[in-house]
């Protein structure tokens, strides 16, 4: 038994990945439910997260260090309240304040993102400025700088996906035309290919494999995009490492091979690109990691 | 007389600025001379600013506590060595090593635009994570997060005048086309307004004043540039502060109220950008201020 096992807990859309970790930072429980939505329904389930938890590890659920949780939205840290989180049906939730109430639990909130890319830093052992690309429905990023987050002004930092570049000025949610996230992002994928469905990401590599025409444009467009966002944080940040993650992860290797191919052939007619040795920056999540659930159980104290 | 004034120095294309700072950070002695191109000429005119420092304060050449510089190019902090500046004749130069064997002292190298970033954000008391975005001949960023700088991987950090993100696409000298710097600089105003000259930020606002339609068109096109540089520092790293800094920010308040100006338009048209409060963040850097030659002071121990 131990007496310090922290919990990490990644509230997203349709799932709650919740983690347990040791002082060494090593995940000794994990556990995955489906997200209630709604003020009540997101503390429901962080609640019976910890339960789970505390089944698995033997621990009381009022007998874990701390609680940190990374949530889409805006998250102001300070106050432990989250603000527009629309996927999870949440527009004003002071969840830290509510969840410890619950528990007698110290529970500290932070950006999934944020956090994803303390977990990635940890769980791939990542040294130095470490990228984290989320490629998910939306489009944003993450940075950790030896270990330590930039989490900005506003806890905005990272939202690269509505920088407006791209010519073809496709509308954004946002109100902006040619964001990032139209031409890079699952969203931006189901624009290229309509007949993917509602998850292409799924299903296009063996569309490509088929032979599907529009399949692999679309899979070229996306790659081209992705491969830009790589440049933007390169030239912004000069990261050591750029980890790709979110949910378009799952493409593996033939997405990463693919932006390295992007990258490379960009720098062929560039001196100054050839020199930022962009394709080797770049990794991949490994699929079955819970790097935000991992991050936020890291996050409070960082 | 100080036992521990440190000095700093910003070696630039045609000047070289030089101050001496005491324990609390305050400028006691100021310098400035022409910069000497090539390898001798840059050690030259780096200890002939120390000598100039040293007979100002009293203090012996030997006597001070560390030099800090600031310099164009490639900075191997680690080996005290600049690469590729060419607008100081420079390809290769251990800077850091030949000064210190001349004059005794501790020497150490940073990018420019970073040690301004540090001597912006010291100088103007600002806290939290600055932008210093370096609207000169090209176009670059330097941060510092809570006071320390952030340097990236292979020093390139900031490097986003080369972003290629403009539908014009214009060349750049990089080789890549539309890159940042083509829309927002000094050399991007020469392209904008030919009939300025070699220097046209020095006379485009008189241009201005006297009714030139080309002149107005040009600095219209360079608000704008500026403004999406800003947008993209804040999305990238959500920074406090965006401070102006660079040969352009001498255009002063027309310039900075431009850049608010368009900010706030662009946002009107943006829930998302209207939240961000772009263009509160924005700040100049005072005229008269030495902040690369402060901050490359600063910068040894950061
Ligand atoms: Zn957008
Ligand atoms: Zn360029």
């Amino acid at each position: 038994m131990s007496a310090a096992l922290r919990i990490g807990m990644d509230i997203g859309g349709s799932k709650t990945a919740a983690v347990a970790l040791d002082d060494a930072g090593t995940v000794v429980a994990a556990t995955e439910l489906g997200t209630v939505r709604g003020d009540d329904g997101v503390v429901d389930t962080a609640e019976s997260a910890i339960v789970a938890l505390a089944t698995q590890t033997g621990v009381a659920p009022s007998g874990f260090a701390s609680v940190g949780i990374g949530i889409p939205g805006q998250v102001d840290r300070g106050l432990g309240v989250v603000r527009n989180a629309y996927n999870i049906g949440v527009a004003r939730l002071p969840l830290a304040q509510r969840l410890s109430a619950r528990t007698g639990l110290a529970v500290s909130l932070d950006n999934d993102v944020t956090a994803a890319a303390i977990g990635a830093a940890h769980l791939m052992r990542l040294s130095g400025t470490v990228a984290y690309l989320n490629l998910g429905t939306g489009l944003s990023a993450g940075f950790v700088v030896d270990g330590v987050p930039l989490r900005g002004a506003h806890g905005v930092a990272g939202e690269i996906g509505h920088l407006a570049v791209d010519p073809r000025e496709r509308p954004c949610p946002c109100g902006q035309r040619g964001c990032l996230e139209t031409v890079a992002s699952g969203s931006a994928l189901r624009t290229y290919w309509p007949a993917g469905g509602d998850h292409p990401g799924r299903v296009l590599l063996s569309a490509i494999a088929a032979g599907d025409a529009e399949a692999r444009a679309a899979y070229d467009a996306l790659v081209a995009g992705a491969a830009s966002c790589v440049r933007l944080l390169v030239l912004a940040l000069d990261p050591h490492t750029v980890v790709i993650g979110g949910g378009l992860r799952l493409l593996g290797a033939p997405l990463v091979d693919g932006i390295r191919g992007e990258l490379d052939l960009a720098a062929a007619t560039s001196p100054f690109l050839t020199e930022l040795e962009l394709s080797a920056r770049v990794q991949v999540l490994p699929a079955d990691s819970s790097a935000a659930a991992v991050g936020a159980a890291l996050a409070g104290n960082l």
